[in-house]
């Protein structure tokens, strides 16, 4: 299995995801900055990664903290900005920095040593969480998957997504090790390939049978009648039911419904932000242009000729056959299901 | 303007379509063989582009014929047949050849010379004939777009994919020369990236306002209310209006009807084939591997992983808002509107 990160007590190990699968190297993270950077510059990727690294960015930032204690909170405070500044539209990420907040303001008479302790094992808790909710996701998400299902997924939901183990990968994983005879279609998903680079990697290495294909040839697929079901990620899931996730998810749900082929969302209750009522209020992130106009060191277009690039879309809850989740299948009306699921706590 | 090929009575020279925008090197074909090559590896492509360069092909299989006239006719035959075995999906490039083969029935009995120089005006004629094609389908075209219209367009179907002008994009000139100030984004169309690479380029020299999109976006892009129509080529029309197209096409037109978009396919009249009832009938081509897992020299998926690579698609005349040619626009229903104006003539 994949090892997204691993943590030693004094710093982050991350595999960086820019390189794979032409090259498998870790970056070191020994302090916030360069937890951030690693985020911004999606060296880490995955909502729910991308809150774990967080949560290790701010005990990275209490530890190289060599201040006076007083000056500790307003430290914590700029640390925690630099790291929710890296990306905005992954809930977890600011889910993850929060929970961290939390632990700080709870513990802020206690000495330093005991502060960082304690910071330290609430990234730890949010990390092994982490790959429980997935497996809990698996679990419950298996029971869509129909015995010799081939299913469409897209960018990367997986192991190098998460802590572990995966959301959507997790889903088919357990319909894998359950024996289902399941194959996979995977999106190349540009602009940065994650379903070529890392998707078709990871599937490869737990031998479940993936075949690689283009993002424009979806539609085509599906007419030909080769998918049953469709399972991706998510970055936000807003109270309605409304879902953000890597750019071209909206495009495949509009084409499932055309092909009447089941839509399946997966995550963990840390991707359900109840606090936006749709997904009109998520703020979807731009990134720079050269994404589009290269592809590694090869140049695909004009110098010059100007882009579009969002990151992510919104995929309106009517589109959604049900959301898979660490507590259980979520089916519409979404506003209703995602609330109940969110208070009935973990 | 581009020059996608020219002739100069001995041999043909073709721009090299997998190498712009990044270098402008032209392709010098002095036999058959080398066209049929240029064709099979994509260094011409787009069907009436195709069609002519095979014009051009049978012209230089009959110029460099040394053998006795007697087997002239069993020499053209296996040149035909070299020609047509390149690419299977494109009708324009069987249409070229058959006509140039009719031309070869005429005049038989005439004298080696009369007869190659005969094949060579029609080859002349087929290119010619198609820029004529394309500046009709522009003028008929244009009354489609509205003023300040943003179209969107898939793979290149301009002046590089035909003799010049182009059939969608010619469509998108005429409607640019009238001053319509209007704006395109341009799908990048992977695999071979022929709208970043070659339609961002042709509107980049053209002046005309290009924003280029991963194939993925075009969907959001539609959503987020940014395209009043999409215009796309075609490789071949079946009698009763299902359109092949390059991979992705369909999606597209999915796209466009969910969001009560306008879609129109651009071609002309060599482009349509009514000796196929419906869409079902053509042959999609489905190319190598590797043209998935790599851009340029860029590996960008598991060595070996499995591949589908299908170069087209067939979009169903229902998503079809008309169909553009040189004899006028098609409106549904097809298969009476497409036999009315192909039994009209020139």
């Amino acid at each position: 299995m994949v090892e997204t990160m691993s943590w030693d007590g004094n710093c982050l190990e991350l595999l960086d995801q820019q390189k794979l699968p032409r090259e498998v190297v870790t970056v070191r993270c020994t302090d916030y900055r360069s937890v951030a950077d690693a985020i911004k510059t999606m060296k880490v990727r995955g909502a729910p990664a991308i809150g774990a690294a967080a949560a290790f960015g701010m005990v990275l930032g209490a530890k190289r903290f060599s201040g006076p204690k007083e000056e500790f909170t307003t430290h914590m405070r700029q640390v925690a900005r630099a790291l929710k500044e890296t990306r905005p539209t992954a809930v977890n990420l600011f889910w993850a920095v929060e929970r961290m907040e939390r632990v700080l303001t709870e513990v802020k008479e206690q000495s330093l040593p005991n502060i960082i302790d304690r910071l330290e094992k609430e990234a730890v808790e949010i990390f092994e969480e982490d790959r429980r909710l997935n497996k809990s996701i698996g679990r419950y998400g298996k029971e869509v998957v129909p015995q010799n299902a081939t299913i469409l997924t897209h960018c990367n939901a997986g192991s190098l997504a998460t802590a572990g183990y995966g959301t959507a990968l997790g889903v088919i994983r357990a319909a894998h090790e359950e024996g289902k005879n399941i194959s996979v279609f995977a999106d190349e998903t540009r602009p940065l390939l994650q379903g070529a680079r890392l998707t078709a990697w990871e599937l490869m290495e737990d031998g479940i049978p993936v075949t690689l294909i283009t993002d424009n040839m979806a539609g085509y697929v599906m007419k030909l009648g080769k998918i049953d079901l469709v399972i991706v990620g998510a970055d936000r899931i807003a109270a309605n039911g409304d879902v953000a996730n890597k750019i071209g998810t909206y495009s495949l749900a509009v084409l499932a419904k055309e092909h009447n082929i089941p839509f399946y969302v997966a995550a963990p209750y840390s991707t359900i932000d109840l606090s936006l009522a749709t997904g009109e209020e998520i703020v979807i992130e731009e990134r720079e242009h050269n994404e589009v106009r290269t592809i590694g060191d090869t140049v695909i277009a004009p110098p010059g000729v100007p882009v579009f690039n969002p990151a992510f879309d919104v995929t309106p809850n009517q589109l959604i056959t049900a959301i898979i989740t660490d507590r259980g299948i979520v089916k519409p009306p979404y506003d209703k299901g995602l609330k109940t699921m969110m208070e009935g706590g973990e």
